[in-house]
C-alpha cells in the first residue's frame, strides 16, 4: 500500500523523521508491504514544496540544511501552512510546527484541516493533546482516520500505544514518574557540584532548555504532560492549570548535597490519582531513595510507573532520547495508523 | 461478537482467568463489543465439562475449589485433554496445563490440535514457545488464527505485544534484565540476613519455588526466558542450553553482605546480544549499583531493558505479580487475537 506523506515543520524533529523514513524504507516494504512518497514539505523559514509525484528527501534535506529554500522545488505555489494542507495530495500529515502550549495553536487548526481532508493526523506537539484531544479524536473517528501523538510524552517511547493496543481492558488508576528531562538534568548537574544557575545555563547551551527556562523549572512542561496522560489514558479532560504544581527553584545546592549524604536524590516527580471521576494531578520535587525505580533515572532519561486494575505496577523507562527518538514515535504512529485501518 | 472459550487447565492461573473474565465481562462488551461463553473446562484432577450453551463459571469455580468434579456438569463425555479439544465447540483455547520445559509437551500437542481445529491458541506455558514457536506460529498463520503467549515472560506485562503492536519497525539488538522472581527474592532475603538455604525454604513455603529448586537457582528458568525472548523478538531460534548459564549457588552470605557494605546488590542478570545472525545469551549473577535500573527491582518484581535500532533504551518493570497478573496476560491475548482478525 502506498501512503502519500506531508511534513509540516522541518526542524530537528522533522528532518530526523525524513532520515528515519529513508533508513526504514525497505524494512517497511518488506515487513508491512508499506511504501510511501513524500508529496509535500512546509517549513517556517525555508519555504514549502509540493510535488504530487514525490519530493526527493535527500535533496530536500541538503537544501534546507544548506540554508536554501524548498520553494524552488514546488510544482504548486504555497502561501502558508493552511494553504499547504489544502493543496498537498497526502494521506498522512506529520504536524511538527512550533509548540504553543497555552492555546495549542496553530497546530490544532493544522490537524483539524488535515483530518477534514481525510488525512491521518500525527503530531509530536503536546498543545493539541491538552487543548483539543476530544475534538480531534472525534473528528478522526468520523472521518475513519487516526489522530496519533505518541511522541508528545516521553519522546518515542510507547505510552499511548501501550494502552491502545498492548494493554487492552486495563483501567489506569494512578501513575508516577519523571517526565521533564531539563529539570532532571539540572538536578543531576547540581549533584555533581553545579549551582542551579550554572546547571540551567548548561541546559540552555546544549539546546535542552529555552532562553526563558520557566517552562521547565517551574514545572509547566511536566504539568502539561500530566494533563496529557490524564486526559488520554484516564479519559478525563484535564488542564495543566489543574495540576498542583511546584517547580525546582526551591531546591538549593545545600539540599541536594544533604540528600546525597543520605544516599538520596531530589527528583521532580509527576503523579496523578483517579478516584471515581475525580483526578488529582501533582508535580513537585521529592526525595527518592535507591529502593525507588525513580532513583536511577538520570540525565534526560524519563520514567512513568502505571498502576492499573489488572497489573498492580508497570513502569516504562526511556534512556537517552533525542530527535531520532521523537522521530521514531512519529514513524510508529504512521505505521499503526495505516496498518489498523 | 461472541467468542466461545475453552479452558484447559484450571489451577491457580486458570481459575484467576475465570474470575477476571467474570469481572471484565461488561467492560469487554462496552469497550470492544466482545461477548463470550465458556463452553468447556478441562482439569487435571477435577474432571472436565463441555456445554455448548455455556458453563456457569461461578458454579465451576465453586465446584473445583470445594474439591468436586466438573464431570457432573458435562453434556458430552470427555476422556482426556486431546479428546476435550476435539469435542469442545470453541473459538479460543487457553492452554494452562502443567509445564514441561524440556519438551514443551503435552502443551505443544494441545495447542497444535486447537489451531488445527481453527481456534486461537493462547498459553502461559513457556515450553511451547521455546520448543515450537515457529511451527505453531506458521500453523496459526495458515489457519488465520493467533498463537499468543504474553504471560510466558514477566507474567502479564506487555512484552511480546509491545513489539508486535506498540513498537513497529524497531529491531531488537540486545536486552538485559531480571526475569526469575525466585532467585531475586532469595537474594533479597539473603540481604536481610537469611542463609541461602533458609531463603530457598521460604520461597518453597510461599509456593514460589519447587521442591527441587534447581530450575530457579541454577538459572534454568531464566535461561528459558532468555531463549523465548531471543526466539520471538530477535527472530532467531534459540534453546535454553545455548545460554551461557551460571546460577546463584556460588553467591554466599558473605558476598551479599560485602556488596551491601559497598551499597551494591547481587542480581541474577539475564542478557542477550545480537550481532548479524549470531546471538549470545547469558544468565549470571552480577553486582549492580544504585545507578542501574536493575538495583531497585526487589522481591518477585522483574525488569527487562531493551536496546533497539530506533530507541536506544526502553525498559519495562513489573511490580508484584501474581496469578491475577498472569491471567491478565491471557485475557489481553484473547482480546488482541479476536480484535485483530
Amino acid at each position: 500500500m502506498l501512503s502519500r506523506l506531508a511534513l509540516l515543520g522541518f526542524g530537528n524533529v522533522g528532518r530526523a523523521l525524513a532520515r528515519l523514513l529513508l533508513r526504514k524504507e525497505s524494512e517497511l516494504k518488506a515487513k508491512y508491504d508499506l511504501t510511501f512518497r513524500v508529496t509535500g514539505i512546509a517549513t517556517g523559514k525555508h519555504g514549502a514544496a509540493i510535488d504530487p509525484d514525490g519530493l526527493d528527501l535527500e535533496n530536500a534535506l541538503a537544501l534546507v540544511e544548506g540554508g536554501g529554500s524548498l520553494s524552488a522545488l514546488t510544482r504548486i505555489p504555497v502561501t502558508g501552512p493552511l494553504d499547504f494542507i489544502r493543496l498537498v495530495p497526502a494521506d498522512v500529515l506529520f504536524e511538527n510546527s512550533p509548540v504553543n502550549v497555552d492555546t495549542g495553536q496553530p497546530a490544532i487548526d493544522h490537524l483539524r484541516a488535515a483530518l477534514e481532508r481525510g488525512m491521518h493526523a500525527i503530531t509530536a506537539n503536546k498543545g493539541p493533546v491538552v487543548h483539543a484531544y476530544r475534538e480531534l479524536t472525534a473528528l478522526a473517528q468520523a472521518k475513519g482516520r487516526k489522530f496519533y501523538f505518541e511522541s508528545t510524552v516521553m519522546d518515542g517511547a510507547p505510552i499511548f500505544s501501550l494502552f491502545r493496543s498492548a494493554l487492552p481492558a486495563a483501567q489506569l488508576t494512578s501513575f508516577r514518574g519523571i517526565l521533564n528531562s531539563t529539570t532532571n538534568l539540572i538536578l543531576g548537574r547540581m549533584e555533581a557540584g553545579s549551582t542551579f544557575d550554572d546547571a540551567v545555563h548548561y541546559c540552555q547551551e546544549i539546546g535542552l532548555a529555552e532562553t526563558d527556562p520557566s517552562g521547565d523549572v517551574d514545572g509547566w512542561d511536566a504539568s502539561i504532560k500530566v494533563a496529557a496522560l490524564v486526559t488520554v489514558l484516564m479519559g478525563i479532560p484535564f488542564k495543566p492549570r489543574q495540576v498542583d504544581r511546584t517547580g525546582i527553584r526551591g531546591i538549593t545546592a545545600e539540599m541536594v548535597s544533604e540528600a546525597k549524604t543520605q544516599g538520596k536524590r531530589w527528583k521532580l516527580v509527576c503523579s496523578a490519582e483517579k478516584n471515581g471521576n475525580e483526578v488529582k494531578g501533582r508535580v513537585a520535587p521529592e526525595l527518592v531513595s535507591p529502593s525507588s525505580t525513580l532513583y536511577s533515572v538520570e540525565g534526560s532519561s524519563s520514567i512513568v510507573e502505571f498502576h492499573t486494575d489488572t497489573l498492580s505496577s508497570l513502569a516504562i523507562v526511556e534512556g537517552n532520547p533525542g530527535p531520532e527518538t521523537t522521530a521514531y514515535g512519529l514513524l510508529a504512529d504512521f505505521i499503526n495508523a495505516v496498518k489498523n485501518r
